[in-house]
């Protein structure tokens, strides 16, 4: 999408350790125009399809979801983040390591708010790795639901996650995806 | 709001301790019609007062804060929560004590995203002790900038948050207020 990659080029901020730092606009302050316009693009790509709730993860994932189930006119749920043993039995729960802070973090989402009648579509800011993405496939097919596709906001193509979960026949559709990313030379996207 | 009062009734579930459990609609699951429509509400108290920027705190308020942000036409910044000691000189922070976790946190803005010229909207999902508003009104007056007011899904008026702020003198309007609540006699609002 063309207004996101000339905004990540105009306010993103390359920091060491190869992060992206995008929060003026996507994942500390929000844009709601402009994510709204993602969500508007996942919504041309997905119409047909069914979506009958948008999935994401607290917490950068929240605001855009919300934005995105506005075309669907379905709602939203958001996996909480947990670090509490006790999880109880009213919820499914996968465990993700979370590389940005070293830790492993319970991800659940309450029992009642899936069920296999549901097709998903899966909603977050980036795609690195893929650790968030497949947490939240895990969930939502522990439930019996299916996970139609997943919409992506910026998509770091030079990491393995994207490629991998494509190869497991997951539709992904990324707005942003970066093809190289340095100091030196700047961003650089896919096409 | 007399939806939002219905749909507290119908599915909201008193649990020990005077918890709400709404997470079927505000604070996991998102009904994004029934918070869109909170935030029109709040939209036509507010929509002369010159608002620049919606202000919430992860993770509940995000969702609400981002449909309500569409009728301002104004960008949404959520405050995070951390436990990290180094913070940095580029965030405004302020300490708040989670009575659900019993923990203390830093609660943090970026200083770029809040200045003198902002005058701000603060919304949430709930009003009860009201430690989770006064941090945020004190990150917005620490920028220098200006609270317009705080709209609120949920107040439990019967707890002391509400009260005291209206008394210095801030503008909170809350959606439905609760007046008492009990497994016995369960959910009463005000007026």
């Amino acid at each position: 999408m063309k207004a996101l990659k000339e905004k990540i080029i105009k306010e993103g901020t390359i920091l060491p350790g190869g992060i992206l730092r995008v929060d003026s606009f996507l994942n500390h302050q929000i844009d709601v125009g402009l994510v709204s316009e993602c969500g508007k693009a996942w919504y041309e790509m997905f119409k047909d399809a069914g979506i009958t709730k948008i999935l994401t993860i607290e917490s950068a994932g929240i605001g855009i979801a919300a934005l995105t189930a506005q075309y669907f006119g379905v709602p939203v749920l958001y996996a909480k983040k947990t670090r509490s043993a006790a999880i109880g039995s009213e919820y499914l729960s996968s465990k993700v390591v979370s590389y940005t802070h070293g830790q492993v973090y319970d991800v659940i989402v309450g029992k009642n708010y899936l069920t296999p009648e549901d097709r998903v579509l899966i909603v977050d800011d980036f795609l690195s790795g893929g650790s968030a993405l497949k947490v939240l496939i895990t969930l939502t097919e522990m439930a019996g639901a299916k996970v139609v596709g997943a919409g992506i906001a910026i998509e770091k193509a030079y990491q393995s996650g994207g490629k991998n979960l494509r190869e497991l026949g997951y539709r992904i559709e990324s707005l942003a995806k970066i093809e190289s990313m340095s100091l030196e030379e700047g961003i650089k996207f896919v096409d």
